[in-house]
């Protein structure tokens, strides 16, 4: 089909090439940058790394004398601070370009509008709101940690279609095929930081890399909760893949065991005072880390306290179609439990889609108090 | 988009005709059947009830001096024998049709193809397949119940993502969305009886009717699971909905406690020795009554059972994106349990849809050792 040029055109541009950067921007945003003239485009940006040129850095520059009366899209407000780089308003103002296009505001509050209005005081025109959504999604982690200074946290799980993690004797692979198995490695790529419980690590010994197949991944930090701390300093985790390894414990824990993990490798973080890992201190001292996202990968029980204690903002599940019953094989999410339907924690902004034969679901959690309206 | 006239353009009329009929033909299969001759439809007829003319009984009438020299489009293979009705191979002989062109063979273990026989012999051009797995799927209930003599058992779930058909509390209101439910509904009107365990009744004392929008539906016989005769002769079921109360039990329980309920209008009939009801004997029972499809409603122990006992042919889940834990929340399949992973109970011939923000899930359960591949 011949797509219609207008400004979603050449804003789904931007969109796909700031997608292609997630997973290496760290705790910034990931921006797109397309410079149009005369029904030609002239220039191409993406900010690529935390620290460097701002997507429209890049794309200005390529554009040259071009940009003088152009049409600027870009896929978060241009800044209008001095942060790492100069304010890209101040650029795109010298630069003399007629109008700017943007998706999204920046949801940074140092930012937060001022950009825009930077360049409309200029005499600039703007058009705000191009694909909004899809901009908005796509900095999701970004938005979550600007404005809380903890981390976007997602919870990835792989289940039966009864509601089971593994067979009552533990067992569990595999639940999910092999597309469903690529695609979360696909997603560790797109986040700073892996989170699994000690119990994943003493059950299955994992690495927790990111494999691909024919190109390389971002290798993501990996996080174990250990409240006891009762991983080997021996674990494959700390032997093998590149990335930190840190252990999130308490402060009733024998230091002595701390500094034989430290040794082996480990960055050892107590969070509150026990007996278990407090899992908000945790967050804020991640996000203190500059660690602006988290995949949790770890079991029923770890998915459960961070559901109760609301600190999760997307849930992905991949059901595979089977069935293994058995009271005592794990559930996806064990927590004390809600105990009316209506009050059950939803998933909103649903996204489904059939991956082979599995079934893949994600959604932003929405516990009940917080929901807009009485439909369940 | 324009349609291709051909073969299959002819046959998926026969099947959409089948297809309204289902839930009216009993035990008997749902047939459709268009003639037609010289590039125009000359006759159409449809199965409609268990007893009344084949559907090739009515399009030959329709088509009259047409059929002469026509291609007949007929859903299942021509019945050779004498039944209720004469054989439709010997008619559509006589109307002197010239082709034939068949979906799927008669699963009858008296006809399997002796009609295709029986046509060729006589000269006729017969063509089989065409559109065959849609019409296999069309008749699965009249298969599984000609072939064993037991009906076709459909297992329909509603859950949340973990697995839970209602929290800890016992409160299930409502995990479904109402598309889910009205689609229901759909199915109670294509089998021939509902069956609940007795908790269901307990609990919630629904009277189990097919109810749509605007239109009656066919309302199934209502089967109760009901080991200890623990129902009371209040239950609305009985005095609500027109159809039949078959309570399963077993040969243990109060002969006055069976007359009390024979009053109320029940049918009781005790399967096995106790203290559980015997589903096998169960099911067999419900064949020889001539019930060829029963649609499972009831808890996860029913499902639990009737899955560890194979007696399941097909498996429909509406999964809601919902989230309540819990420990004593009860699971959508309450049995024993599998313990490897690899040898989960599967769902092949999986279909997959996304019903407003639930997911629906229909497949026909495998079991280990009757899986062709190893891969799991």
């Amino acid at each position: 089909m011949e797509p219609v040029i207008n400004d979603e055109f050449y804003m789904s541009l931007a969109l796909d090439m700031a997608g292609r950067a997630q997973g290496q921007t760290g705790i910034n945003p990931v921006v797109g940058c397309v410079i149009v003239k005369g029904g030609a485009v002239v220039g191409l940006g993406t900010h690529l790394k935390r620290g460097s040129s701002h997507a429209e850095v890049h794309a200005v520059r390529m554009a040259g004398d071009q940009a003088e009366g152009s049409t600027v899209y870009v896929t978060m407000e241009p800044c209008s601070h001095y942060g790492k780089t100069p304010p890209c308003c101040e650029l795109l103002i010298e630069a003399k370009v007629k109008r700017v296009v943007v998706a999204c505001e920046d949801p940074n509050p140092v930012v937060a509008g001022t950009g825009i209005e930077r360049l409309r005081q200029s005499g600039i025109e703007v058009k705000v709101g191009v694909l909004r959504e899809r901009a908005t999604l796509q900095n999701e982690k970004f938005a979550k940690y600007i404005t809380t200074g903890m981390p976007f946290v997602t919870i990835k799980t792989a289940s039966t279609l009864d509601g089971k993690i593994a067979t009552d004797t533990g067992d569990s692979k595999w639940i999910s095929n092999e597309q469903a198995r690529l695609q979360v490695h696909s997603m560790r790529h797109r986040h700073q930081a892996i989170m699994v419980g000690v119990g994943t690590i003493l059950a299955d010994d994992p690495v927790l890399t990111t494999r691909h197949e024919g190109v390389e991944g971002q290798q993501p930090i990996r996080i174990v909760v250990d409240s006891r701390l009762r991983i080997s300093p021996e674990a494959r985790i700390f032997k093998e893949g590149a990335s930190q390894v840190i252990l999130l414990t308490t402060s009733e824990v024998d230091p002595s065991r701390i500094e034989l993990l430290k040794e082996a490798g480990a960055t050892v973080l107590p969070c509150g005072d026990g007996p278990q890992v407090d899992l908000k201190v945790a967050l804020q001292e991640l996000g203190r880390m500059e660690i602006g996202s988290v995949l949790v990968e770890g079991g029923g029980t770890l998915n459960g306290a961070l559901l109760k204690e609301r600190l999760v903002d997307r849930i992905t599940l991949y059901l595979a179609p089977k069935i293994v019953g058995g009271a005592g094989a794990p559930d996806s999410f064990n927590f004390e439990g809600i105990h009316r339907m209506a009050d059950a924690v939803r998933l909103d902004s649903l996204e489904m889609e059939r991956v082979g034969d599995n079934v893949f679901i994600s959604g932003i959690p929405v516990w009940p108090n917080e929901r807009e309206t009485g439909t369940t």
